[in-house]
This record gives C-alpha cells, sequence and structure tokens, in this order.
C-alpha cells in the first residue's frame, strides 16, 4: 500500500482566494484589513517565519505589522502591547509568536489579547469557549487539522483519534475540535507508556510533538489516516515532520511535509483576520 | 475479586475540618465567608441540592445565600446578578446552580463569574486557564475524581484513563486535570463506537455520564480502578452510580455511590469559598 498524500496546497490556495476578496471589499470600503504580529525573540527560525507570514498576509491584501519588542522584554511589556493593540480599532487581528523570553509561558501573557482578534487562539478564554462549545478562535494549527480531514472527507463521527502531543496550541485545542466532532480522542505525550499499543488503535492519527519521524509504521495501524503537525529543521536547511515517510507503506493517506497542515494554517490564519 | 470500596466520606470529613478552621479565622478577623449560589429554575432535584450544600456550607461557617432567579430568568437576568455578585466585595463565591431555563446553556451565562469566584469552575476562562496550566478553580466534582484517587495512592503517571462523558463540567475538565497529571487520556461519549473495546483499555476509568449502570463487567478490565461520578435517581428515592455494581467483581477499586465522589465534590467546593 501507498497512503494518499493529502497536500493542504490546494485548500490553501482556495482560502486565500477567498480572503482576497473579503480583504478587497474591505479596501476598498474604507481600510484594508490590519494584521499584528508581536515578536519578543531574536531566534531566527521565528524570525524566518513571521517574515513568511507578513509576505503571504501581504498578497492576500491584508496589512501586516511586526511590533519586535525584542528578547529582553518583559511579561509587562508585552501585556502592555496586547492591551494597546486589542484596544486600537485600527487593527483586526493580533498574534503573539513564541518563543517568549526564557521564563515566560504563552498562558502568562495571551490573556491580554482580546478574543475577538485573537486569530490564533492563544487566549486561554479561546480555549476555553472552544471547549465549551461557544464561538472561539482555534489555534490555526489544530483548525488546520481538521480542514485537512474535511477536505479529503475523512469521517471523524465515532472514529479513534490519537492526537500525539499535549500542547495547548496544538494537541489540547485539537482534540477539543475533534470530540466536538463526535470522535473518540485520546491523547498521547511523552509520559504515555507503550506508545505504539496506543496510537496502533488510531483510525485518525495525527502527531504533534515536534520530533522528527518519532511515528514509525509500528505505531500505526494499517489503512489509518494519519496528519503530521511536525515541522522539524533539518541539518540541510529543509524540513522533516514527526511522521517517519515509511508510514506510508501502512497508512491509507498521510500529509505530506511540507506542503501538508502548514500551507493550511497560515491560510487559515489569514482568515480568521478578515472575519 | 471484591473491589477494594473507594470511599469519600473521611477524605470528605479531613477537607470540611480544615475548611472550618480557615472560615473560623476568618470569621474572628471580621467577617464570614459567603457564597452565593444563583439557581433560575423549580426543579425539585435541583433544589434539594442547592439545600444540602447550603446546609453543608452553614456547618463549616461558611454564610449561604441563595439567589433565586425564578425558571423565567432571561439571561440578561442571570448575567446581571452574577456581574453584581462578582463585584461585591462581600462575596467570595459564586455558583450558578444548573438546569438553567429552557434553551440557555451554562457557558453563556457563566462567563460573567469572576474567575477568582468562580469555585465551580464553570466560567470557560477557568476551562482554559486549567487547559493551560494556569491558576484557576475546576469544577468541584472534576477535581474530587482526581483527589479521591490520590486518597487511595492510584498513580496516574503514565496510566492510561478513559473518560466517559464529554461534559464541559466534568468529562472535559477531568480530561485536563488527568493529562496535567501525565496519564494518557481518552474520552468516549454517547458516539463512540464499542465503547466497550476503548473503556476495557483504562487502567482508571471514570464514569461520568448519567445513565444508570451504563458500565457492566463487560466495560472494565481485570484490576482497574473505576471512579463513579454518576448520581442518578431511583424510583424509591435514591441514588444510582453511572457503574453497575457487578462490576466490583472485575475491578481492584470503585468508588462507592452514594458515599464517593459526592461528599469530596461538595467539601473542595467549600474550600475554593474560603481559599
Amino acid at each position: 500500500m501507498t497512503a494518499q498524500p493529502l497536500g493542504g496546497r490546494e485548500l490553501a490556495a482556495r482560502i486565500r482566494a477567498r480572503v482576497t476578496e473579503l480583504a478587497g471589499a474591505r479596501r476598498a470600503g474604507g481600510r484594508a484589513p490590519r494584521l499584528v504580529i508581536v515578536t519578543a525573540t531574536d531566534d531566527e527560525a521565528s524570525a524566518w517565519y513571521v517574515r513568511s507570514l507578513a509576505s503571504a498576509a501581504g498578497k492576500v491584501g491584508i496589512d501586516c505589522d511586526v511590533a519586535d519588542l525584542g528578547p529582553l522584554a518583559t511579561a509587562g511589556d508585552i501585556t502592555a502591547r496586547l492591551t494597546a493593540l486589542s484596544q486600537d480599532d485600527a487593527v483586526d487581528g493580533v498574534m503573539l509568536q513564541t518563543p517568549l523570553p526564557a521564563g515566560l509561558a504563552l498562558a502568562e501573557v495571551s490573556g491580554a489579547i482580546d478574543p475577538a482578534k485573537d486569530v490564533d487562539g492563544a487566549n486561554p478564554l479561546s480555549l476555553g469557549r472552544l471547549a465549551v462549545g461557544r464561538p472561539a478562535y482555534a489555534p490555526a494549527t489544530a483548525a488546520a487539522v481538521v480542514a485537512l480531514l474535511d477536505e479529503y472527507a475523512v469521517d471523524l463521527a465515532g472514529a479513534r483519534a490519537v492526537v500525539v502531543g499535549r500542547s495547548a496550541v496544538v494537541g489540547k485545542p485539537l482534540a477539543h475540535l475533534l470530540l466536538d466532532r463526535d470522535a473518540t480522542v485520546t491523547v498521547c505525550h511523552s509520559r504515555t507508556r507503550d506508545l505504539a499499543a496506543v496510537t496502533s488503535t488510531a483510525d485518525v492519527l495525527v502527531a504533534a510533538v515536534g520530533r522528527t519521524h518519532l511515528i514509525t509504521p509500528e505505531h500505526v495501524r494499517a489503512g489509518a489516516v494519519v496528519v503530521d503537525v511536525g515541522t522539524n529543521p533539518t541539518p540541510d536547511g529543509g524540513l522533516a515532520g514527526d511522521v517517519d515517510p515509511a508510514v506510508a507503506s501502512v497508512a491509507s493517506a498521510l500529509t505530506p511535509v511540507p506542503g501538508g497542515v502548514g500551507p493550511v494554517t497560515t491560510a487559515l490564519l489569514l482568515q480568521n483576520v478578515v472575519d
């Protein structure tokens, strides 16, 4: 068997086309939609991601500013800026880029982002609302996983879904999104005993841990659908997923890295800005 | 095998003793701690529970008022009262009792409870904070399950925990509490296919669905620890759990109903008022 590749580029292009249209209408109506990305790091991978996001925003007609507070910014500096941007009527979306200065957790400061502008679902209130079925922006990566599964008509109701990774930005919100779609959901993590025994129960397996090729064919039930959220840098400057490509010999479908979840994530983030 | 009964009355008594001491100190210092329970229903079981909670509060030295808005209260009425109580310096804890008037979900109005007074963890922000590891009150029932497991030294790290029920007040917050304790957590619900196949993977099985004796010996792995959150009224005026008592022949330990999770829930709720 060779797994069907669940590419995300076409879906992302369709989402971006819709966003371009909406942003154009807003621009014609007086003001282009505006996203502000707050950064507080000198991490190079982060800077690269922010540049690519700003470029993607520009292409769909969204103005994008980067507010760089520098790696010495305090929690007070960051929350003050997030609060000001939340109150600024000329700003539609606010995103706080990680990593943050040492010792500072995203959830400690992201509460200062107005949920109505929290386009990457970073505020704990957004996660809580998501969990109880109230309107809220989900973290774009988690939303992208479900959007990709929908794109390929993967049936989630009653399916056994296993999420590897319990982060506040992917694993936990994704668990709620999958539960909301009537999947039976298991969350695994670094302390899970016999990971392969758990993951091989999955009809739908999502890897979101950030460890290159952690998921091997032994972790996957024959015919499972596998979604790879990992974007681990390789020595040659490329990207590797959390899923060993050999899994394609066992799974019925597998998202590529790059070109799977990533482009959909970016497109959904931009969609949240114009929504 | 006959399962060890994991009774909650002793633990509850110890918690109440501590609360009595703290409430007495507060009373001596000028003002007794005060809990206000907001109700908007003429449901009899709810009224019984509120009376028993008020009585329990009185016994530990907590003043408890019931604000009965009646079954015709609107969302606006309820949020206005919750907001006023949140701002009232003479009130330490605010609880909104369910059921609410027809068509109104708890999460639609519970956002009006100040998280610092949200002693039953009803505000979606409390759930979101819980999920990301920020300080927050957990719903007392979910916290009681973990407290009982701790009382009997059940090891959660690396254990496979299965929660049956995905409610915002028990199943979902409990999943986060168990994840936080390094369990591998699965959430099942009414749409789960082959429930017994999933539940029988559990080292720790928690039933929180509100269906009398749904969990039978066929659902339980030999030696599993089983926690029964169900409190279903029986025709003769008693209480029945979600777990068939015959499970005691398979499980290594089982919480009784009544006398298991219930008393610990009440004690933790009162503890949250004085904390």
